[in-house]
């Protein structure tokens, strides 16, 4: 295909994608750019919608499930709701891959005859929209994981009888649990890019701060999130996918320990390189939220349908647990413990991340739990195996999708085109060298329990989840700072805390950090606005500990910011 | 090194061993022939030892532990009578590749003063020998795997700190629970043939038939508890290697799946391979032993201090619903289904494993179990994917480890010397087709709902482990009855159900098995008193289940054999 063809099919998807959208939901004028109106969350896409769907499209999705299951809402004026702002959300920055409002509908209707007949819900989710990532197979849609090869074919095969047939097992588990689908979110193509580029849709700006990336590479959903153009949606994570985007626009985002959510019948880049596992994890404006989407999906036992899906269900006495240690903290009888990390000895932070963590830090403090300081194994080791391990095909899988239509790969993807393979003794080599960190980071985290004065080892750590606050074009240098809870297999949770503030978020070293700080291409008026996250790691398969604190420490911290 | 080097190192070490047996317990004479005396268990072995002797070391590991963690036997009478046992053992069959008797009787006497002091256990194991495989590391104690370069060093290493230092991580939690360990038991060179032999020991002989193989790669082990030289050891798994040994000593074995028994910190073959993982599992004479010994290690929970370990404790829940469709069997108000798989369209089954099946069967009928034929997707794909996933690495780690010394490889040994190397994208597309295959067997286990009558799928499946009855040396000609089960990571236990006897498991096509049969190199005279075991497989993480199943079924299969 000569670069005139494939350029020209990805203008005619990208097309094919804004003509999906209804006339009544077309933008009338142009968008104004991003240098007059940086913001267009909130007020701002408010003003294309009546005040019934914003109240819709403004609940989380904990309130939604509450009206559609028992009732109150109908689902179908829940799903036309969503519709129309993703509609909006896409014309604002381009964050759908696919559109397929007119199934929903459908599908929203049979759920309320479902409810008026039975009157009871279908499921946990009756009448929830959620959004998807561009890497889950939908009957009846497309998926091209931002690849022009990949259009008309299934995952780049022509003919293949799977092509708009098959459904990935985590949208069969959707369904039966009464999820409305209705849209496919933006990725950068590879899916190996903290930022969201592509030769069908262009570029996913950030919502919050047009000048810069949504973040990636689960980039759509973070935008279309931010815009609240959905209630909650799923995304992958490999080296930080769901969590960066997460970050980047003031959300919750969950990277599960890998075996949790079904990853079975999903496309996916490089499919088979089992060393570190991507997985699969959800995205909401609230940790609540989470929780729901998680718990939910467990309830359809994917172990039973994934092969690679452990049988471990929802955990409530985990949970319980939790909430009597943070209830003891109250009392002052005892406390949960944290390990805060405020940079990984590779990259150093931008000022209004190292504020953000100060601000938790506080948030800890005041709430009486302990916090160590974080000297864990060397982050660069974690470093080198995520980028050998990404790396270990030489970019062949890659190179092959691209060549299908002859594309050019885009400049942020993190694996380099032309690298050699390595063999199966590298492999194993590499397997043995992360398994080596992950036992000497399991080892230091034990150590933990003889500094807490809890008599247990921390029960997470806060850290960046990236130099930034979202990022500017072609800046993001290193995802170091999400890709060793991959290399750990981890649990961690994204949670917002503030925004940056040129005002405040001022160059010059920051002595409050240990080791090297240096605002290396800092731009306080280019980021400013821009939400500004943090990480809380906690040990492998820690899912309900990890979402209960994110949840009880997300709230404290908007308390303490007074946003509640 | 030259021929004559290697031989003399390997022989120094065999000497080694022997002369670590106190001369009290050094046999007088020469042992028969295996032609003159085949069996030498029971009461050929009897006449070495004691009463007390006999009556200690014939009692299971349940009982010897209700003996010394309530303080009725001293840990270091126990610990004489199995170290007594295990070197006549050794003298018989040559099952041991090291002994450390005097630390043994040292750690027995700390276990009984600290009985004396705290009139209580130390763990669940208090005062229990345990055995182990020639790959876990004790301080003190040489780990060769077989390999003459291995001998003076660590894993190969000269000069490595670790050698006789370091601990496994599952001996750590065997010595917090009690276990005394006094001898590692025989390998193959490799890990990977289903008979026992190497440069060092020579040949592992089944002491029930010495004119058969103990099996492999855990054959030391089952030689060593068909002599009842121990009441319980540890083998690994990667193709068969716990269950073989144990079908052909008349043992019960457990193949858990990967992540429950840790592996942490044991030496390995082709270490880091991560598409097939080589898991640790028990073996002992009854099954309610191996849910002691699994049981006691999940308690040290293991997922703590092995990143590769699943935070998954026991779950007795999953035992009271097994027992409780038992139950109901009883009364005939429901029952437990199960499939039956005769042979794996392969490899045929010589007449005493047919007749073992329909022992079962005959059992499972009787009892009011429900039976369904079992149709998997193809055990051929399976056999492809192990064949191809063990040699990955062109056999590069194995001629590694033998060119140390320069010593040859065992004919036994089923993976090529001078294989290719598979690239990354070779290894995806692997881990690709082996996943693919799991789903398919996964369906295709949800779908025998339809067929069982109960409302759920098969309970479990009962197929052989072998073609054979034990078998000749160098006659194993494939694994395929076992290896699949690794493919799948499914939960496996070797059940014994009886003995080859020339009398009636005579040549001849065998009409009651559908398939193909023919008996390829059966020889009735050779296999006469052979143990025959099956297997019984379950879906993945269903040990709990498993066991449940396999101490009832293995007891109802000995009453109608009127054993008890």
């Amino acid at each position: 295909m000569t670069q005139s063809d494939w350029r020209a099919q990805g203008e005619a998807k990208r097309q094919s994608i804004l003509n999906a959208i209804p006339d009544k939901w077309r933008l009338k004028g142009p968008v104004p750019a991003a240098t007059e109106q940086r913001d267009v969350t909130g007020t701002y896409i408010q003003q294309f919608l009546n005040e019934r769907e914003v109240e819709i499209t403004e609940s989380d999705a904990v309130d939604i499930v509450a009206e559609t299951t028992s009732g109150r809402w109908f689902a179908v004026e829940v799903a036309e709701a969503f519709c129309h702002r993703a509609a909006i959300a896409h014309q604002l920055v381009s964050c759908l891959h696919e559109i397929f409002f007119d199934a929903a509908i459908e599908d929203a209707k049979k759920l309320d005859a479902y409810f008026a007949e039975h009157k009871a819900p279908i499921g946990p989710l009756h009448g929830l929209p959620v959004s998807l990532k561009d890497q889950f197979h939908i009957k009846g849609v497309e998926t091209t994981m931002g690849y022009v090869g990949w259009i008309g074919t299934f995952q780049g095969q022509r003919d293949d009888p799977r092509r708009a047939t098959k459904e990935s097992e985590l949208v069969r588990e959707l369904r039966n649990l009464g999820a409305v689908l209705y849209c496919k979110t933006s990725v950068p193509t590879t899916l190996m890019a903290g930022e969201t580029v592509n030769n069908i849709i262009g570029y996913t700006w950030n919502p919050k701060n047009r000048l810069l990336s949504c973040g990636g590479s689960s980039g759509g959903e973070g935008a279309l999130l931010a815009l609240r153009g959905s209630p909650a949606g799923f995304g992958t994570d490999i080296g930080g996918s769901v969590r960066i985007p997460a970050g980047f626009n003031f959300l919750y985002g969950l990277r599960p320990s890998s075996g949790r959510i079904p990853y079975e019948s999903a496309a996916n880049s490089a499919d088979g390189q089992s060393t570190i596992l991507s997985v699969v994890g959800p995205l909401a404006r609230t940790a609540r939220s989470l929780t729901l989407l998680f718990k939910a999906v467990l309830s359809q036992k994917p172990w039973l349908h994934d092969p690679l899906a452990l049988e471990i269900p929802w955990r409530d006495s985990i949970v319980q647990d939790t909430h009597s240690l943070i209830e003891q903290a109250k009392s002052g009888t005892s406390s949960l413990a944290f390990g805060i990390m405020p940079w990984d000895g590779m990259t150093p932070i931008h000022p209004p991340i190292a504020r953000g963590l100060r601000l938790v830090e506080q948030t800890l403090k005041r709430l009486g739990h302990k916090v160590v300081p974080w000297n864990p194994p060397s982050h660069e080791r974690a470093h080198e195996i995520a980028s050998k391990t990404f790396g270990m095909d030489g970019g062949a899988d890659f190179r092959h999708h691209f060549n299908l239509s002859g594309e050019t790969q885009a400049a942020q993807v993190i694996v380099q085109e032309n690298g050699a393979q390595l063999t199966a003794s590298g492999i194993a080599a590499l397997n043995v060298v992360k398994r080596e960190y992950q036992k000497d980071y399991m080892d230091y985290w034990n150590s933990t329990a003889a500094q807490t004065g809890t008599g247990r080892p921390v029960d997470g750590v806060f850290c960046p989840l990236a130099p930034h606050a979202a990022v500017m074009p072609e800046q993001f240098k290193n995802v170091g700072y999400t890709s060793f809870v991959n290399v750990l297999d981890y649990s961690s949770v994204s949670i917002p805390v503030t925004f940056a503030d040129k005002t405040v978020d001022v160059q010059g070293k920051d002595s409050s950090l240990s080791g090297e700080y240096i605002n290396w291409d800092y731009d306080a008026d280019t980021y400013d606005g821009a939400p500004v996250g943090v990480q809380l790691f906690g040990r492998r398969l820690q899912e309900e500990k990890m979402l209960t604190i994110a949840e009880y420490i997300g709230e404290e911290i908007a308390r303490d910011l007074k946003r509640v």
